[in-house]
Formats: structure tokens, C-alpha cells, sequence
């Protein structure tokens, strides 16, 4: 069957998370979580599903970089894309005329991720595979054949990526087994935003260690003396041995970064998260080299636009922590690059996630990860936040704080039509009815 | 007068340049050349013009977004926005939804720069001055007030800028009038785009040799032999003494960079343009080291896309040409701190131009560059490229190969009505009779 593609369509969908504060933080202070979401429909029937994530304003804008792709995609077969899915990766990133407003960054390349996202969701589909066994299964050559290497091979090479993954076929199956059995250990992010009172924070932090969670992450950068007390509150509820993170969302320079991480030392951060700008690589290089000492990692990644940035943070020691992003990067060919770079680094990955589907999406590639690059769980874990799972019809299980392996074909980020209706911008009920009241 | 901001109108205007393959090169191969028009309506009936330059495909998406950032700048005086100038620029760059689509790159940044470039040349209306004029005319602190440093004070600190400022005071009244009097140095680029024949290249060159031209740029990077071929011929046609700049539009990979500049060492170009990915700061270091035994330097800049970026890449020594652009940076702003960092390290700024209209817009910031900031004309000098020009109410005017100085009040990119409406797209004269050809 080729699954020729009739039609890309694209919606607008919104989520009013700004009225009660979800997803607050220093640099983000009322959210709407949001997507852009693509459904491709095939002559065979068969759809497939994509979303990139966003945060309200401005989704409108993504759509429209949707439409202006999609007229690359309309027409082809499944089976053309993925016989040369690398060519088809830089059909869509380098276009002649379009590539001039990314390249593959903003924009442009939220809607690349979009489409592409569905294209991986309906291959998987067509093999009747959820998308991480679909990778699994297939051989290192056919990974490679879907990453576009150009401006990495200064650090991996087409062949060097195949000697990882061959090389990881070690145990592939025991882990795959484990991985069934146990599930992916995960984080959660949803007890600290910055909106939240000490209140919420003490309550959901209960709550949590009551459901088995043992990782938190506290949402630090608006205020100092701020930041001390609710880090003090959440490492006296957690404890001495479970283990606490701190996101800062791009709040400070350099220099503040240095200061404010070392005056919150004393609460034993794993990491601090996003300390200054996404695309200052040298400025995280000097942040990670001048908090070593305490013990504290930097992790960055969820606005890291693409692999020839992730390339650059390898290669400076800018990063302890990769925070890959399914919707950021392009789709699963860019993550994949990312991947076997920062295998070749030795450098943990921790996918970055929640918002509208991410987790969704992003357990997938970690799982791949683990059973089919860099075999371990050392310093590992993906970030789990939990809302908005109800609109998918394929959701995260999590069980005992681990994502349990997601059985359904696909990437896991088909929504309930329902849902799709009711927030659609501006015309669904939910932003109707408010835009009444 | 405060001249309160009415409307703020977009309109996506293309012209079919790629039909005679101007502006084509290695990665570019039928680039439309396009802007989005932004038109800025106030109460006082004064009206500011502003340009962010694309390729043709993908200039809907920016129109899309300047209308999304419209909402935050109607309604505001112009008075409240110069008096508070780097608080406007966040309020754009850093609104809390919107910035997840960049931030400050890509679509939302293109944006960004044509609404705020529209802004620039109302406030100069207002004053009755050219842009480069007003600027000249603002004392360090004013000019200071007008730049966002969060994210660059790790290099460079308000109170270096402004000393910078009052430093470069001496001889600034010699020099404007230097200026007056010989206009500021440019190099030609359109002998040698790549989809010209070599009958066109001679024919061109011999002219521009004719008309006063000494220093000239040849794309490159399709073809190593081609661009062998080429280079000789240019090099033949303009003798030893004139000047050679190769550009490669970021066609390679870094290792195949240093091997192809190697190649072409013997026309002897004073730099190789984009080398390969623009955000590849430590890959261009890595190129500019491996070529400067060889006497050629590292020029790039038309789409590094944030005054982030640039920073790192004088921190790297990446490049020894600051290539700036007046649409893809955050307009006159943006460029100012890049101006002032460049001459911090030292490195000489030879802005990138061509396009429509980047040549009548960045002609400005060069100048205020020689007068006010780095005082020098050493390895200096401004792009042109000679089509597009007539669609312009102030063009500009070229005379002995150097740039004479505009006099008309404000930024230069005010469009002929008459124009804009042919070339509006899809509606435009223009492009009706294009399609139903």
C-alpha cells in the first residue's frame, strides 16, 4: 500500500491553562498551551496525527507556516517519503525560497516538526507498530538513512552513527523486556510553577511522594528571596536523598546565573535548567564550568532550535543534561541526530516535556534511547507533567513514576475530536464562552 | 505631538526575480525577492514605512505575524515608545506566548524587525532627519536607552556603551562631513551571481570596471570547478590590485569549507562568505583558523539572527567580517548593540545588502557606524547590488562606487504606492498575469 497523501489540514487548537496558573514560570507568566495540529489524510484511509506545541498567541501563525509546507507534502506517497526520508527532511528545511525565514529555527521549523510528526505517527500506523518499536526494529542503516547530517559530520558521521547503534545491539532485547516490564523513569515538574502558593506547592508535593514520585523540579528566577523559601520547602517535604532540579526559563545573564545558582547551592539542585539565554552556548560553557565545583549541572534544550546547536553545546561542555523536545527539533529524523551526538559525548539525555502532548510524544524517543543508543538509565529521566492528557486518544500511562510503554500504533498524538472542537481558536465553545462573558 | 499609533497595515509584496535568476546562488537557486511592507498610521496623519526582506514563499507567514504583534503597538504614542525604547523592544520580543515562536529568531524576529523598522523611520519623519542623521544626533545615553543588553553584559555592559560612544565624539563632526562630501565606500555584487553565463559576467564586470567599481563578490559553492572557472575569470577581468570576496551562501560542511576555500586560495579573496551553517559558531571558528595562514577571512551575518549570536561568535574569533543585516536583526536597535560589540573585539562591520531595499536601509546604520562608533573605513564597506532600486520613494544613489549620503527624513523604505500594488501578491498585476499566462 503507498498511502498517497491527499491532504495536510491544520488546526488551531488552545487550552485557557493562563486562568489558573498551570505552566507559570519566570519568563512565561500566563501560558496557554497550545497546538498546532496537522492531520494528513491517504488515499488508503489510513490518517496520521502531528502536533508542535506553543504557548496561545501567535499559534495562528504556526498554522499558517503549516499551509505554506503542506503544499510540499500533498501528493506524495508514504512509501516515496520514507524510501529517502532523508531527502524528504531537506525538502522541507531547505527550500529555496523558504528557507530564508528559519533556516530550520521559529517558525518554519515548528511547522516542520508538525508535519513531520505526522508523518512519523502514520508510519508507524501503516506498520501497526507504536512509533518506538517501529525505531526499535528498524536496522541502524534505515535510522541513519532518516537523519539529514549535514553541518554535523565535523562530529558524527553517517558511518560513525551506525557503529553506535550496532554496537547497541547488545541487550537491545533484555532491555526492551525491562522496559515493558518496569517502564522509563520519569520526573515531575507539576508541583512547583512559579504561580503556585506555598500552599498548592505543600499539597501537591504530598500528594506526589504518596504516588511514588522521587524527582521534583521547582520553577526558580522571579525573585530571590522567593526562590530560597520555596526551594527550602519543597527540599524539607522531599527530603535529603530524593532528588531536586531548578528551571530558571532563560531569566538571567550570565553573570546573574552564576550568582543566583550558587546562593541556592545549599538546597543540592541536580541541575539548573534554561539559566540564560537558548542560544548563548558559550554563556552556558562558562555557567557549567563555574558551578562544577558545586556540584550542580546545567541542562538545556527545549528552545535549542535544531542539531547544529546541540552540536555546539556538545562540543563546548555548555550542557550535563540534554533536554531533547519533539516539537522543536525536527520531528524524530532531528532527534535522532541529537541522540547519537550526545551518546558520542556521553552526555545524559532527559527529554524536556508536558505542555500539550509532549509527554505524549517524547516518551517514544527516550525509550529508543535507552533500548537502542546509549543502554543505560544513568542520570536519566523524562520529565513528566500531568494535565491535559485527557485529549488524547492514546494517553501516558504512568505508573509508580514511570511512563509504562504505550502499546497503540503510532505517535500517540491523535486528540479526541471532541476536544479539538470545543478548543479550537477562536471559534471553539471554550474561547467562544469566554469571549462572551 | 505624540503621533498615537492608529494601525499598523502589512502587505506581501514580490517581485519575480527569479525568472532572470538574479540573486541566485548556491543555496538559493530562484529566490523571489520579497518584503513584508508595513505601513504605520498615527493621529498626526504622519506616517512611518517599514521592510523586513524574504525570498518569495513564506513572506504570508511573516505578514501573519507582523498582524499578531500589531496588537501590541497600536494605541501607543510615539512619544511613549522612544522614551522608553528598550522597554518597546522587550515588549515585543519578550511578550509571554509569542515569544516561544523564536525567541528573537526566525518569523516572529522578520517581524519584528519590519514593525520596528517602521517605527525608526517615523520617529526620524517626526524629527525631520534622515535615520542615520538621528542617530548621529543622540547623545551616548540616549542611543544606549534604545538597546536591550539582557544577554550580552557578559561582553558588553551599558556603561562600556556608552563610554564607547563618548570616546568616538572626537572627530565626529570631521567626518560627517567627510562623509557629506565622498559617501562611504561599497563593493558590487552583481556581477556574479551563479545562474549567470559567463558572457553576462564579463559584460558586467568590464561595466562596473567602467563605472569605478575596485572591489567585487563571486557566489561560489555549487561547483568546485565551476567555481574555479569563475573566480579566474573575475580575477583576469579585475586585475591584482582590485579586490575579491567569494561567498558560499552555507553550502558545505566545515571540513569540506577549509578544503574548498583551500582550492580557490589562489585568486586571493579577502574573505569566504557564509561557509557553512549560520549558526554555527564554532564551526566558523574552526574555518577561520584553518584559513588565516592562507590571508582569507571569515565573513558571515545576513541570517545570524540575534545580537546572541553575534556575540558568540566575536568570543570565538568566528569571524573577522561582521556581515549585519536591517531585517533580520531586531532593526536599528539590535544593530546598535551589534555595532558596539564589533567594535569592542575590533573586528570591522561590512553590512550585508542587496535583497529590496536592504541597501536603502542599511546604508543608514554604516554610517552612524564610521561617524559615531568605530571611527574607521580599514577593510570597510557596504554591499550593493543594483536592481529594485525604483521602487523606492528615496533610492539610493550610488556615485564612484560609494554610497551618497540620503537626505530625505526618515529610514529610506518608503515604497512607491504604484509598486506595491502591482507587485502585491497574489493580487498584483504582476502576479494575475504571471498565473494566467
Amino acid at each position: 500500500m503507498l498511502h498517497r497523501i491527499l491532504s495536510v489540514t491544520t488546526r488551531d487548537v488552545r487550552f485557557p491553562t493562563s486562568q489558573e496558573q498551570h505552566g507559570s514560570d519566570a519568563m512565561h507568566t500566563d501560558p496557554d498551551y497550545s497546538v498546532a495540529y496537522v492531520v494528513i489524510d491517504t488515499d488508503s484511509g489510513l490518517k496520521g496525527f502531528g502536533i508542535t506545541f506553543t504557548l496561545g498567541k501567535g499559534t495562528e501563525i504556526v498554522v499558517r507556516a503549516v499551509e505554506a509546507l503542506a503544499g510540499l507534502v500533498v501528493g506524495k506517497s508514504l512509501q516515496e517519503i520514507v524510501s529517502d526520508f532523508r531527502g524528504f527532511y531537506r525538502l522541507l528545511t531547505s527550500d529555496s525560497q523558504m528557507r530564508w525565514l528559519g533556516p530550520e529555527k521559529g517558525v518554519i521549523h515548528l511547522a516542520t516538526a508538525a508535519v513531520l510528526n505526522a508523518v512519523w505517527d502514520l508510519w508507524a500506523r501503516s506498520e501497526s507498530k507504536p512509533l518506538w518499536k517501529l525505531l526499535v526494529d528498524m536496522s541502524p542503516k534505515q535510522i541513519v538513512s532518516c537523519i539529514d547530517f549535514r553541518y554535523i559530520t565535523d562530529v558524527l558521521t553517517e558511518e560513525e552513527a551506525v557503529e553506535i547503534l550496532e554496537k547497541a545491539k547488545e541487550g537491545m532485547q533484555q532491555r526492551e523486556e525491562q522496559m515493558l516490564r518496569e517502564g522509563y523513569p520519569a520526573y515531575t515538574t507539576s508541583c512547583a510553577w512559579l504561580g503556585y502558593s506555598d500552599e498548592q506547592l505543600r499539597e501537591l508535593c504530598t500528594d506526589a511522594l504518596k504516588s511514588g514520585w522521587t524527582k521534583f523540579k521547582v520553577k526558580v528566577g522571579a525573585d530571590l528571596e522567593d526562590d530560597i523559601r520555596r526551594c527550602r520547602l519543597i527540599r524539607q517535604m522531599i527530603g535529603p536523598e530524593n532528588t531536586l532540579m531548578i528551571d530558571a526559563n532563560q531569566r538571567w545573564d550570565v553573570g546573574e546565573a552564576i550568582s543566583w545558582v550558587t546562593s541556592l547551592a545549599e538546597f543540592k539542585p541536580l541541575w539548573i535548567e534554561e539559566p540564560t539565554c537558548p542560544d548563548d552556548i558559550l554563556g552556558h560553557a562558562t555557567i557549567s564550568k563555574a558551578l562544577a565545583p558545586l556540584g550542580i549541572g546545567v541542562a538545556t534544550g527545549e528552545q535549542c532550535h535544531n542539531r547544529v546547536m546541540f552540536k555546539q553545546f556538545l562540543q563546548a561542555s555548555a550542557l550535563q543534561f540534554v533536554q531533547i523536545d519533539s516539537c522543536r527539533l525536527g520531528s524524530v529524523n532531528e532527534n535522532l541526530a541529537v541522540l547519537l551526538m550526545a551518546h558520542k559525548f556521553r552526555v545524559p539525555v532527559c527529554p524536556h516535556s508536558g505542555g500539550v502532548g509532549l509527554c505524549e510524544l517524547v516518551q517514544h524517543l527516550i525509550l529508543f534511547d535507552y533500548i537502542s543508543v546509549s543502554a543505560s538509565l544513568s542520570n536519566r529521566m523524562c520529565e513528566y507533567v500531568d494535565h491535559l492528557h485527557e485529549h488524547f486518544t492514546s494517553p501516558v500511562v504512568i505508573r509508580d513514576a514511570h511512563y509504562m510503554l504505550p502499546k497503540d500504533p503510532g505517535y500517540s498524538c491523535e486528540m479526541l475530536e471532541s476536544s479539538v472542537k470545543r478548543h479550537q481558536y477562536p471559534e471553539g465553545d471554550v474561547w467562544r464562552l469566554n469571549m462572551e462573558k
